[in-house]
């Protein structure tokens, strides 16, 4: 057993319970009441960063959360890898849907329930497990920084506006990102996530009359916002799955029939896939398969709509006001700032005027691509072949991480994409998880990247 | 001035304390909390009605919420009137519009404001004091019965099921029924209400995958609840405000042109209209006035919709599931009954495989209609020309009272609605109101409708 494994062996249940200390602080950025956490879990990474072994570790104020900067400089001439991750996580509500408190990490079936388990503080923790068994065990083979921030679920504006900066960028001064902050195919095939989907997000409110209104004295008479809002949101996809708002498809990259071959090359069950997510019949854009929907085909989902009377029982009212919150995932090469513009721009051309609309948009982000021939690439090809016994898959995600498309905009760098989360883990849900085998597995692969990479 | 002027003007500060009384019971009916409220605010009728001069009063079990019995025979074999009305309010939620507590009445601007203050407290409030005006001034002119019931506001589905038994129609046996729970069409000119709508609402929940899913992990794979919901329901309205379900207006009554002129005769501006409802513009069924809109013709409303993440910020998830309360009102002829069976055959035909789909109705109520020419409304008419120096015009009201329609199929009596609410004051929703003015003149009404419909 090499010096590395011994080391990760014999530190098994205090890497556990470090991780577990971080879990416990409940920092969710996009909840103000947990200002003061975020705070608590910035500084317990700095701490964290140190014991592992960085020469420096800081908190960096932002207009927003702080980052945790972290860096160990073996030797300037060497390479240098910036590890990037993210401490906030995402709200826990629906509370009663959980089966444990999810900021009390429990240890069940060989996996961590938890908020944050998996996304992101048990795949950035492998990260800093991986540096410290390396210089602990004297083979750290090149510069190592870290950024963690705290507003990754929120968008990341914060670091976005931050890196612009040119002593920011001079700080972040790198050769490759790694990120672990993504799934793999599947608990037995190993892959690398080569793209991520832009996200265009944003609230819809409309307002009708201005106080709820009786619906039988004045039922029929006035636009029920909620209806209106219904109706608006209902015309977005037509019975193929396709979004309907003209422009929306014109700059997505038609994608060959050989890489969708490749795509399609990954374990797929299309029994298995509905029994993860308990339904009995999928749904989606047709003429694309289940991958390729993920993958390579933008989205539109209402992530939360209300209005109206929500209690028990019944108010026969006509509510004064209705918002949804709406999302589209986006794909190489769809520019996320001209989609919110054809989207507001087409609610408002079919809004009936006897309604207002107030948009207020989130933040947005761009589509991700790594190329699988970049040397960065092979790299960690070559860590998983070593870690896993075989050639990992190349794989697109369908999710977004806003942060990575500006990375390479504002640092020119590519990010490797080394996730171990599987799609089971239930991120962003009640009852998040991490398989404790995968936590491991990703400590042992991110040091053999660091072996390859340097090798190149 | 009349002695029953006279006693009313005497005691106009105790019947406004007796009312505020009432008021001060959070008796929402439809929120099981107040279950206690609901047997204090009976039994604070039961003494209050004892008070005003019943020979007995007391509270009879049902299967829900009691009902209060109190009566006054003065001779068998003279006429005899039930006076209905209910002790249930609606919730208040959101309480955060409310200026003041909506359990504590305020007068400010000659209004009573609190919930409750019109629909229904304080509008039965005015038949118990006339009541005990005839009984303090030695002149009632016939029998009396009152019956008052704790759920309207969730369609008395409690009286409707207590009031099929034949000793329950015997205790009941009256010639009229009298009603103060309908508005009139503005302040300066009475109107007795000659129609109320039916209606129709239920609960329709999407279920789709089994839990909370990440929107970029699954995003085009699966069916989301929200977006589906939003589709169906904006299918049921076309742009010209009809409803799309096929058969729904099979049965609804063609009004003439004469009765629709008539209707129209009723003061209305569309300025003070869109004013008192806080809109610009205002939408309904094309080829119809607001008035028609209201009183002839059905109706579609959303009163409520949920679905997936409502907190502060974003969530990105496809929601497992998501309801909407839905009602709609009904006119002369619909039956209620194969109204819901045509909506629930239409949703469930539009739904798509991939969710689950599951209705929960509520009661349904049958729309009602008072002929202009019956002996008992002429009564009304003479009673309003006393008090308020004009005719009272015939309006057909946008509301519903199921219990009317039962009442009608089970007793075999009319109801006469001498309703003395306004627009304007907020039932059902945040800030309710009741002019102290229409109090007193609905009371001084009630008397004079007593001997009026005793002299026919």
């Amino acid at each position: 057993m090499k010096a590395t494994q011994q080391y990760i062996e014999a530190n098994k249940d205090r890497f556990l319970d470090e991780l577990f200390e971080l879990i416990r602080i409940p920092s969710i950025s996009s909840e103000s009441e947990h200002k003061p956490d975020m705070i608590r879990c910035a500084e317990q990474w700095r701490k964290l960063l140190l014991q592992a072994g960085a020469d420096k570790a800081e908190l960096l104020p932002t207009s927003g959360n702080p980052l945790v900067y972290g860096e160990k400089i073996i030797d300037p001439a060497k390479k240098t890898i910036l590890v990037y991750g993210h401490y906030d996580v995402m709200p826990v509500a629906p509370l009663e849907l959980w089966n444990t408190d999810p900021f009390e990490p429990v240890v069940k079936d060989g996996k961590i329930w938890a908020r944050g388990a998996d996304d992101d503080k048990g795949q950035s923790f492998m990260q800093a497990k991986a540096f410290e068994t390396m210089v602990a065990t004297n083979s750290l083979p090149c510069n190592v920084k870290f950024i963690f921030e705290g507003e990754e679920e929120i968008g990341s504006p914060s670091l976005a506006e931050w890196i612009v900066k040119e002593e920011n960028k001079k700080l972040l001064k790198a050769d490759v990102i790694l990120v672990s902050d993504t799934d793999m195919v599947s608990d037995k095939v190993p892959s690398i996530c080569t793209g991520l989907r832009g996200l265009c997000k944003f609230e819809m409110r409309l307002t009708g009359p201005d106080h709820d209104l009786h619906s039988g004295d004045f039922g029929g008479t006035v636009s029920n916002p909620v209806n209106v809002l219904s109706w608006m949101i209902g015309t977005v996809l037509d019975k193929d799955g396709h979004i309907t708002i003209p422009g929306f498809y014109d700059d997505v990259l038609v994608v060959s029939p050989e890489e969708r071959a490749l795509i399609n090359q990954a374990p797929y069950s299309d029994d298995a896939y509905k029994k993860s997510v308990g339904v009995e019949v999928l749904h989606g854009e047709k003429d694309y398969t289940t991958l390729e929907r993920i993958g390579i085909r933008p989205t539109f989902d209402v992530c939360g709509i209300q209005g109206g009377y929500s209690g028990e029982g019944f108010k026969t009212i006509i509510p004064s006001e209705a918002w949804a919150k709406l999302s589209f995932r986006l794909v190489a090469n769809q520019n996320p700032q001209r989609i919110a513009k054809l989207v507001e721009d087409y609610f408002r051309q079919i809004a009936p005027e006897s309604v207002k609309l107030d948009f207020h948009f989130y933040e947005v982000g761009k589509p991700y691509v790594c190329p699988i021939d970049l040397p960065e690439y092979r790299a960690a090809e070559e860590a998983f072949k070593e870690t896993c016994g075989m050639r990992p898959i190349p794989a697109k995600s369908g999710c977004s991480i806003s942060i990575v498309s500006v990375f390479e905009r504002e640092l020119g760098l590519k990010s490797i994409l080394m996730g171990f989360g599987l799609g089971a883990d239930n991120i962003h849900a009640p009852n998040e998880n991490y398989r404790i085998d995968r936590f491991f597995k990703g400590i042992e692969t991110a040091v053999a990247y660091f072996q390859h990479y340097c090798d190149l």
